[in-house]
């Protein structure tokens, strides 16, 4: 990995900490350095605003002269009435050079940014980073399909079950498994599960850590009647299409929800809880419509893997273009 | 660990090239030490003679004379028509020192073996090392417990699955899993399958890996009526009490097979080959009679996880002592 890719893969960390709450806006970080030493850095804030580069010239001031950007995604070449547009800050910086980890697919921005900072007189070079990609999910998938990124969380015991066969499923992993989901309900703009799970378990689906507790996303359920109090519903896992303002979309189950997105193509990520037990009773996903074995296989990669307490947690992401998914490809 | 425990563990990990052949007879490992360097090494061989002991002392010779010799399992004390007893070769090498990682529970040796040595005037200690006992597990299940060390084999998708709905189950792990599936046939006495599975998968359950073929173990199916030719009759899990001079049994399932010997509480090793594939089909376990999540917990200790191509196998013990498991505490 070069250096470029590095400090690309070093902002796109940063950026962590812009996620949720810089919705509607995409969730950028930007690191400025020079002689190899970061000078300043930025992350999108709050509602969106200020940006991640304006933080970041702000806090450099004259040290900007000569610097290099690295910024996860193309400065925006739109002006707001909320804020000056990120390409022209940029271009009046007097940095020396600007390095992008993600085009922008937003078609006011698409090449615009770029084009701004060069004519300006500002190398500015595009490199394809998979951690900016990676870091950018949620708004990319909003601008490039329409929907949100959609992670699936199972929680299941060695042999695949959620639940014992009378529905006892308290607990099937330990608190370090439950603190952890609950962290990443706090990452998520909206989180769901089925019909069926609401009305078992009515589950409070909300961020039950400490300094976190307002963070809890919109609460949504699948289902073909109406929500109750404190819920929206979603009528099929193709309406998430309709989902505004959400970039990141955590499915927590029941085995129906989970086979339901999986039959339509609509998961990019899987987070496994497995605990060291065996249950004999209620499988964690139901037929989604595999077709052969054969199928099955490539579908998914592995991108992590950790200990929490005696569960392990694997994470997958989507392997190949299907579906949906193929929109996936570059659109700049 | 000491030193001491570090070269039992060693005379542990080479006792693994006696096992299965050494049948009936435990597979043994021994090494010779000197100043801190191996003289001569040995482990029981095939059909138990010559022993682990009796090979060491032969290939050191006069380098015995002041040596340490480790050796996993109490050195035999009775006479056999097939050899001598080790506690008598032991006592007139001129070893200076023995040191033992398992007491034998045979009565025929147990203690008397490690008092002929004592009474010879050679330094004689026992030192419980976990790595002998795990080596010996099949030999000291059978005398403990008159039944043989169990080890259920389950070979799941992410979900749990071992087929699709339709009974389409080829294949959910990849190549180097079920290579690794056969390497550890060829460890085993007895391999068996549920009644369910050999009528509708009529599986070969040999080794097939080059070198290995004449090391298929005796094939089991559980039933209640008769077996094909080339099969035997397992009636019932606990009927494996009456598997005279099977130490170690492979029991491979399907779902059944591996529900009745978890009821039964008769499995001691669990290896899960883990295909990275969602299937949403037939579970690899049914209803075992788990009468409460919390007390499915607790009951199972990782030993070892290791990346086979795409899949992943997990290796777990049982961790407390249930049903015949309490049969397990030292008799020694």
């Amino acid at each position: 990995m070069s250096a470029d890719s590095r400090w690309l893969a070093a902002a796109a960390a940063l950026s962590a900490r812009a996620r949720p709450l810089s919705r509607p806006n995409p969730g950028v970080g930007a690191i400025l350095v020079r002689d190899g030493k970061v000078v300043a850095r930025g992350w999108t804030h709050e509602g969106g605003r200020p940006h991640a580069e304006a933080i970041a010239l702000a806090e450099a001031g004259e040290d900007a002269r000569g610097a290099t950007l690295y910024v996860t995604l193309e400065p925006c070449a739109h002006k707001s009435e909320r804020g000056p547009a990120c390409a022209d800050l940029v271009s009046t910086s007097g940095l020396a050079r600007v390095v992008i980890g993600c085009m922008d697919p937003d078609p006011r921005t698409s090449g615009a940014g770029m084009a701004r900072i060069h004519e300006a007189g500002i190398t500015v070079e595009f490199i394809a980073s998979e951690a900016c990609e990676e870091s950018l999910a949620g708004y990319l998938m909003t601008k490039r399909s329409g929907r949100p990124e959609v992670t699936l969380k199972l929680a299941l015991s060695l042999d695949g079950c959620i639940a014992m066969s009378s529905g006892e499923s308290q607990w099937i992993t330990g608190p370090e498994a439950r603190a952890h989901t609950h962290a990443m309900r706090a990452k998520a703009d909206a989180i769901l599960v089925g019909g069926g799970t609401l009305r078992a378990d009515a589950p409070r689906l909300d961020v039950r850590l400490p300094g976190l507790e307002e963070r809890s996303p919109a609460r949504w359920v699948l289902t073909s009647s109406t929500a109750p109090e404190g819920w929206q519903a979603l009528p099929s896992p193709e309406a998430i299409h309709d989902m505004a303002g959400i970039q990141y979309l955590f499915v927590e189950g029941g085995a129906s929800a989970a086979s339901a997105f999986l039959r339509a193509g609509l998961v990019d990520r899987l987070l496994i809880y497995r605990a060291p037990i065996l249950v004999g009773g209620r499988p964690g996903l139901g037929d989604y419509g595999l077709t052969s074995l054969g199928a099955a296989h490539g579908q998914w990669r592995i991108r992590e893997r950790r200990q929490l307490g005696s569960d392990t947690l694997e994470v997958y992401t989507a392997e190949v273009a299907t579906g949906s998914k193929s929109a996936r490809a570059p659109t700049v």
